[in-house]
């Protein structure tokens, strides 16, 4: 295929894409097949001649339709969104094309200045401390992570490093070994199971904290954990709260638990992978509070900012934490400004050494919606649930509201109406709302 | 931006990635700006309302192009190939287009099932052994991994668990942490950093083995130094054997290695990241003898099989190893088929949870190059090497001799033609062109 071919074929590909994303509310969201459809339908080996670019596209209706689970559908409400939006697809091809591989400055200077400057963008819009910013001058800043599981792994790691590094610092004589056989990580027993698979990755104890009625982590009970844990012997080294927890989106209170892991010297991470994208609304940045104690943060714009998969945001406080935990510099990869401290090598940042220009498509959402666009896609979601859980009461009958606009917000109005209303109504009223609010949130956030 | 808008943009950025690959060449391949250049250029926040698409595109020259190294130039000779085809183009445009995440089977179907199929094609083509394709019943399989640096750590994972639970069979008195702190990794002196970085992650020792004088690791050194291990009290448990090193593209010998890393119970782990694609050709494939030693192979197609970025193959001979190390199972990834055995839930086999769909990048460009495309792809770089060591020994001048075309390959004749000629002129002849060789290889291979 030639450049002219290319340019057919590739417009083509782009109608193909609008196409099914116009239409896809259509489609069964879920297919309609059994484990090992697949192989029967197409040749046990790859052909030894080329084949025509039309028998191939035939096959992607033919063999790969038929069992794609839609994502993109309307009618999608499993695990979490997989954000998608078209500047953030053509930001995409645009970073296909240019084909270069980030892990250094000098690999693609664009690639990691613009990386660096989107997460400070976006930490702005998140009202992160300055702390968390690269800046100019920084100690912090941000990384592009391909998913949650790897920032919550590097954390971990980085605070591993760092644990190592004190003990051994009052202890020469201990072993990096014997240190990390005692080292433990904390996290909810709501938070996601990649925490865990940290935890194993990492060869570090991990506990599992209690929550309270609501589903939270509290101070108090992981205070008590660590004076547990130390008491036997044990290093307590590494808490990962969850802002948003996967199963019902509960908040641990960071509040709290940040002035114990600074007083403890214990990591705070900060997993909000799915609620993350929230906070750049002013009404949802308390949320965040607490966020200053964190040693790390982290959030997922693929699944809530309209940025297509994979674009995973983490800040660190000191990004010398990360990258000192397993620098190493080849000759093959060194260069002439390495060492000027203006420059950031971001393959010490991740696991992976290669890297894709993903900040392009952060650069085209913040372009094409604006931060007041990105707010109001957030928003959305808040008035729907709200427009949803208006609907359930009136389904029910047993209360009844009427809704308003208030700049341009839909809210539900609650107005003490009846002559013969009292107190205990308004109370009923209102356990009622909460039960059902809470029901619909559930089933509104398995959506993110 | 609606679909209308996005069908109009996504073609000019069809015209626009066309555009710029086919003039490629004329741009400065390394980037002539100072670290930095870039936060000046652009606001120092996202805006609060949308901009212009016209705005951004005239940015993207104006602040991204200046700082680009051109990975797909022509000139470029630096790293590795970024390889990049028009059909892999296309097929990542359909996959951000889809937007679907193949963590498990249920969450895409046709993403899973493809994936396996396809590496079960590229194993062909590679002539693997039988142990390491899925087939419909074997115990092995393929994945893709984002990087060969995520290959080796999952590689080097799987065996710290298999060699824990083997070590804690026989002793379950011996603690995990003291078993893992017993436990030595090896690879060559010569290796890609990355193993090394694997080893630091996974918290375990890890050996730099000597090489020989073609910089290859012999069976005779690691032998000695796993004796010595052992003798020591330390638990040998994986090599990282690379077919191709970065340096040089030397190749251990593991022929002799896999042997005695099966009789020693250590994993062998074969990294060729950059080399391997080269085995699609039959001439080439005897560089791969010794795999059916291996306990998993890795090449990255991203690299030299016209492939973008990102897509590492990886395969096992042993399934469970691999997914053994991490599986855990949350009640919201739990589905109906999971248990049946037909599945395959692609989350266990790497560090990422989420994942796109890779493989049909593998698909559109086995397809449209057909076996026979990429192995005359492979050959074109021997063609040109051959080529080029012509051309040095000509400019030179010590020795004449002219090429010939045999069955479509470019081939040097050494004839023996003058009467003066005796066997030490053909011994000189044969040194110097073996010196040649070297260096025009050695310069050659920084291009994959």
């Amino acid at each position: 295929m030639d450049a002219a071919e290319f340019r057919r074929r590739g417009k083509e590909m782009v109608d193909f894409v609008a196409d099914y994303l116009e239409n896809i509310e259509h489609r069964r969201v879920y297919p309609d097949v059994e484990p090992g459809y697949l192989r029967s339908m197409i040749p046990s080996e790859a052909p030894l001649e080329p084949e025509s670019y039309e028998d191939v596209l035939k096959d992607v209706d033919r063999v790969i339709m038929p069992g794609i689970t839609h994502w993109q559908s309307p009618h999608f409400h499993a695990y979490f969104p997989s954000a998608s939006s078209y500047p953030a697809l053509l930001a995409d091809m645009l970073c296909g094309g240019l084909g270069c591989i980030g892990f250094t400055w000098a690999a693609s200077p664009a690639c990691t200045e613009l990386e660096t400057v989107m997460l400070d963008w976006l930490g702005k819009m998140l009202q992160l401390p300055e702390d968390f910013l690269a800046g100019t001058k920084g100690q912090g800043g941000g990384v592009i992570q391909g998913t949650a599981s790897e920032a919550t792994l590097m954390a971990l790691l980085a605070a591993r490093c760092k644990a190592v590094k004190c003990v051994h610092e009052s202890d020469p004589q201990r072993s990096e070994a014997d240190i990390i056989s005692k080292l433990i990580a904390y996290t909810s027993e709501e938070a996601h199971s990649s925490v865990e698979r940290a935890g194993l990755i990492g060869g570090v104890g991990i506990r599992m904290v209690a929550t309270d009625e609501h589903f939270s982590v509290r101070a108090e009970t992981l205070e008590k954990m660590v004076a547990e844990d130390k008491a036997a012997g044990f290093i307590p080294f590494f808490f990962c709260a969850t802002l948003g927890t996967t199963p019902s989106c509960a908040f641990d209170k960071i509040t709290e638990l940040g002035p114990l892991c600074n007083a403890e010297n214990i990591w705070m991470h900060i997993d909000a992978a799915y609620a993350g994208s929230s906070f750049i609304c002013p009404e949802f940045r308390p949320l965040l509070d607490g966020v200053e104690f964190a040693d790390s943060f982290n959030f997922n714009p693929h699944k809530w900012l309209l940025v297509n998969f994979d674009c995973s945001a983490m800040w660190v406080k000191k990004r010398t934490d990360l990258i000192g935990a397993f620098k190493l510099d080849p000759v093959y990869l060194k260069y002439d400004n390495q060492e000027s401290g203006l420059v950031t090598d971001y393959r010490h940042w991740g696991i992976p050494l290669g890297r894709r220009f993903r900040s392009l498509k952060l650069w085209f959402v913040f372009r094409m919606y604006g931060q007041s666009g990105l707010q109001a896609y957030i928003r959305k979601g808040s008035d729907e649930l709200n427009e949803a859980l208006l609907k359930e009461m009136t389904h029910l009958g047993r209360i009844h509201l009427v809704p308003c606009k208030l700049r341009g917000r839909f809210v539900l109005r609650f107005a003490v109406c009846g002559r013969t209303t009292e107190l205990r109504h308004v109370q009923e009223a209102w356990t009622h709302i909460t039960e059902l609010q809470h029901a619909a949130s559930r089933e509104f956030h398995t959506m993110w």
